[in-house]
C-alpha cells in the first residue's frame, strides 16, 4: 500500500480527474491481454504531458515505488501487469497526433494514440504505417513501440523497430530524454532508439514517437489457397520468395481453423484440407496484377488443391473476415486457449509443424496452428482448461516442449509478443548467458533503483 | 611502443604470416579513407578465427593496449585510424561466406567479406543485399555493420541496421558473444544487435554476421531529369513519394557535376542547369514499367527541363557511369575536397541548399552538392587546400556552419559516415547531453578499460 502522502502528491501532479484509487477501478488494471496473471496496482495515474510523467517518475524513484507503464493493456506476455503493485502510468490520455508530415513521410505522435485511429488519419493523406499487430483496433502506438510489435504485414514491411526514427522517453529519474530524430538516416553515436523499442517498459516511459511512414500502396489483391500438406504449402512460399515476389502478407491456418471458417461462412472450403494460405499482394496497380497472377501460378503448379484470386475487394475482405472468424472460433473452442508466439527460420516451417504434431500427441493437448508463413512466426494455440490443476502443470511442459522445438530449429522464444512474465523462466535457454548479463547491466544503468516494470523479462 | 613480449604473444596467436611490425607496413594502416588523420599502429594482426580475435583482445585488455578494428579501411570519418597506436585487428582474412540460405532469405558471413564479392555471389542465387555505400567495391561487410552504412538504395530498402539479424562479437575481455539469430522477428529481451551496428568498433569486434536478404528485383529502369531550380526538383521528389511510388534511388547532383559529366561524356546535358536527378525504379517487370512511366510524367509536369527514360540497360549504365565520373571529377577538382555527410528532413532539402549557397558565399569556399534526395542525405563537398593553414581554419568554421544549418532544419550531424574522429567535437551540439552520457556509460559497461577504438565518437 502506498502512503496517503504519495497519493496526494500524485493527485497534485495529474489532477483529481486523472487518478484512480478505488478498488473496483484498480481491478481493471490488474490484467493485460494474457488474463493469466492478475495483480492490482495501488494507484493508476493518467498523465497528459511528459512533464507530468517526469514528476511521477521522480516521485516514484525517490520513494522506490514500482511503476508499470500501460497503454491499452492488450499485451499478451504479461508486460503490463503491475505484479508488484505500485503505480500504473496509463498513457491513453496522451493521445494527440502532433504532426503528419507528408513531404518528409514522417509522423510524430503521443504514446496513447490508438493504432487504428492513427492509420485512419494517415489513410486520408494516402499514407501508411505498416506494423499491424492483431490488437490494432485498440492497442496504442506507445505500446507497439515498447513491445516492438509485428503482424502479418511484417514479411514485406518489417517490424515496428524499422519505423521508429525518434523518441522522447522519460527516464526513471524523471529526465526527459530525446533520441533519434526525423530523418531516415542518422549516424550520430550509438543508436539508443532500438534499445527502448522492445524494452517492454523497463527502461523508461515513452512520451513521444516519431515514425517513418510509407505511401499507401495503390492496390491490393488477395489470393486464397488450400493445401493437403503443410510441406507443400511451405515450399510454395519459398518458391514465391525465391522468384523475387515479396507479398504483403502470407498467413496460414490449419485444418481446425479451415473447418471453423467453413462452418461459419459456407464458402466451399474442403474441410479435410490441412492448410490454408491467405496471401496479399500490394503495390502499384500494374505490379499487383502481375504479382498476383504469378503467385496464383506458383500456388497451382506447387500443388494447391484450391487456389483462388479474389475477384474484387469484397471477396478479399470476405477471406480476411473468414480468417478473423476462424481466429475467434479458436479462442472460443476451449475453456482456456494459450496462443503461443515463436519463430523458426522460414525454411524450417514444415519441420516445425511436424514437431508440433508430435508434441500434441505426447502431451495430449489439441494444438491449433495460426501463423505468418512468410516470416516463420507461428502462433500455436494450445486448448486447455486453466481451472484444472493437473492440466496447468502439463501445459507448462507442453509450452516448454514447443519453445525447445523452435529453438532447436534455430528459432526464437518470441517473434512479436515479447517475454514479459510469460517467458522469463525460459530466457536463459534462448540466449547467450552473457547477453542476459549485458541486458541486466543496461537495465541497472538506466534504472538503478529497478522501479520501471520490475520482475519482467528475466527472473529477478 | 609495445613490448617485445606482447608482439611475441600476438605472433603466437595468429602465426608469423599474419602479423605486421615493419615501419613501412604499419604506415599503410595509419590512414583510412579520410586521409585527414594519420597515426601508425604498433602492430597489425590479421586473425582468421573468432578464437584468435578472442585471444588478441584478452591480451590487449590485460595489458591495456588500444585496439583498432579495421576492414578495408574505407571509413571516411576517421573511425579506423589507430590514433593511440597499439594493435590494429584487420579482419580481411576472415572472409568466408559461411551460408547463403535461399529458402530462409538469409546469409551468414565473416566480417572480412568484401561487399561486392558478397553481392556477386548473391546475384547467382537471384538474391540481393541492398545497403550500397559508395565504397562497395572494396569495403567489408564487417565495416558496413560497424558503421551502419547507407547508400543510394536506402531510400527504398533501408540502411544496414535493417538487415542485420544476428551477430557474433568478441567483447573486449575476449568473450565471444552471440546475439540475435536468423529470423526476421525476434523479441527476446533488449535488442543488442542494433547497439553494435553503428558502434564504430568501440564495443567489440564483429566476427560473424547474419543478414536478411531480399529476392533480386527482376527489372530496373533509370530516369534522368534536369531542373533549373533545386526547389522544383525537390518538390517533384515529394510528389513522386506522395503518389505512392518509392523509387530504388533518387540521386541528385548540382551544376558543377553536370558540367563535369557533360565535358567527359558529351551526352547533351544543358550545362547551365542547376540540378540533375537520377532515379532508378526497380521491382517486377510490370511494376517497373508502370512506375517509370509515372515518374517520367511527374518529372515533366513538375517542371523538368529535360526528363529521359533510359531506353535500355546500356543507357541506364551510361547515366550511372556519368554520375560516378562526375564524382571523380569533383574529387580531382581541388587539392583537397572535404566530402561532408549530413541529413535534413526530406521536405527541407531545398531550404538547406539555399543555406549552403549562403555558407559558400560567406566563407569563400566552393561547395559542390551530391546527395540522396530521396532520404535528405546530402554530401556537400568543400573545395580547399589542406596545405594552407589559413584555409584549414576557415574550413573548420565552414563545416561547423554546414552542420549547424542541417541541425537547425531538424537534420543530423551524419547520415551514413559516422562520427569517428571527424565530428566528435560537434557531437554535443547534435545530441541531448543525457544521450551522450548514456552512450558513454554503455561504452564503459562493455569496455571498462577503454581499449576498443579509443578517442572515437566523443571527446575523451
Amino acid at each position: 500500500m502506498l502512503k496517503e502522502e504519495i497519493i496526494r502528491q500524485l493527485e497534485e501532479i495529474v489532477g483529481k480527474g486523472s487518478i484512480l484509487t478505488k478498488k473496483e477501478d484498480l481491478a481493471t488494471y490488474a490484467y493485460d491481454g494474457t488474463t493469466t496473471w492478475a495483480h492490482p496496482p495501488d494507484v493508476v495515474v493518467m498523465p497528459t504531458t511528459a512533464a507530468q510523467v517526469s514528476q511521477i517518475l521522480k516521485l516514484a524513484n525517490e520513494n522506490l515505488i514500482p511503476v508499470t507503464p500501460r497503454g491499452s493493456g492488450t499485451n499478451i506476455s504479461g508486460g503490463s501487469v503491475p505484479v508488484r503493485g505500485g503505480i500504473v502510468v496509463c498513457t491513453t490520455r496522451m493521445n494527440r497526433v502532433l504532426e503528419i508530415n507528408k513531404a518528409n513521410l514522417t509522423a510524430t505522435v503521443e504514446p496513447g494514440v490508438v493504432l487504428q485511429d492513427f492509420n485512419n488519419l494517415l489513410a486520408k493523406e494516402n499514407l501508411f504505417y505498416p506494423p499491424d499487430p492483431q490488437s490494432f483496433l485498440s492497442c496504442t502506438v506507445g505500446g507497439t513501440v515498447a513491445e516492438n510489435s509485428g503482424g502479418p504485414l511484417c514479411i514485406k514491411y518489417g517490424v515496428t523497430k524499422q519505423y521508429v526514427l525518434g523518441l522522447e522517453v522519460v527516464l526513471p529519474d524523471g529526465y526527459v530524454l530525446n533520441i533519434g530524430g526525423s530523418t531516415v538516416k542518422n549516424r550520430t553515436g550509438y543508436d539508443l532508439v532500438p534499445l527502448f523499442t522492445g524494452s517492454e517498459g523497463t527502461l523508461g516511459i515513452i512520451t513521444k514517437v516519431t515514425l517513418r511512414l510509407i505511401p499507401k500502396p495503390a492496390a491490393r489483391r488477395t489470393i486464397m489457397a488450400i493445401f493437403d500438406d503443410i510441406t507443400l504449402a511451405s515450399s510454395v512460399v519459398s518458391t514465391i520468395l525465391a522468384n523475387g515476389i515479396v507479398p504483403a502478407k502470407i498467413e496460414f491456418v490449419d485444418n481446425f481453423v479451415i473447418r471453423r471458417i467453413e462452418e461459419k461462412m459456407k464458402i466451399g472450403l474442403p474441410v479435410d484440407a490441412k492448410t490454408m494460405l491467405l496471401i496479399d499482394a500490394d503495390g502499384s496497380v500494374a505490379a499487383v496484377e502481375s504479382e498476383a497472377a504469378h503467385i496464383l501460378e506458383f500456388l497451382q503448379s506447387g500443388g494447391a488443391e484450391v487456389a483462388r484470386l479474389a475477384k474484387d475487394e469484397d471477396e478479399a475482405n470476405m477471406y480476411w473476415k473468414a480468417r478473423s472468424a476462424g481466429f475467434a472460433a479458436v479462442y472460443g473452442a476451449a475453456r482456456t486457449v494459450i496462443a503461443e508466439d515463436v519463430t523458426v527460420p522460414r525454411d524450417k516451417l514444415a519441420e516445425f509443424v511436424k514437431k508440433l504434431e508430435g508434441i500434441s500427441r505426447k502431451f495430449g493437448f489439441q494444438i491449433v496452428l495460426i501463423g505468418h508463413a512468410g516470416d516463420g512466426n507461428i502462433h500455436p494455440s494450445v486448448f486447455t482448461n486453466s481451472r484444472e490443476k493437473e492440466e496447468l502443470d502439463r501445459l507448462q511442459d507442453t509450452l516448454t516442449a514447443i519453445f525447445e522445438a523452435a529453438l532447436e530449429l534455430g528459432g526464437t522464444l518470441s517473434g512479436e509478443h515479447g517475454i514479459g512474465l510469460e517467458k522469463k523462466r525460459l530466457l536463459s535457454r534462448a540466449l547467450d548467458p552473457m547477453a542476459i548479463t549485458l541486458m541486466q547491466r543496461i537495465k541497472a544503468l538506466f534504472d538503478p533503483n529497478n522501479i520501471m516494470n520490475p520482475d519482467k523479462i528475466w527472473e529477478s
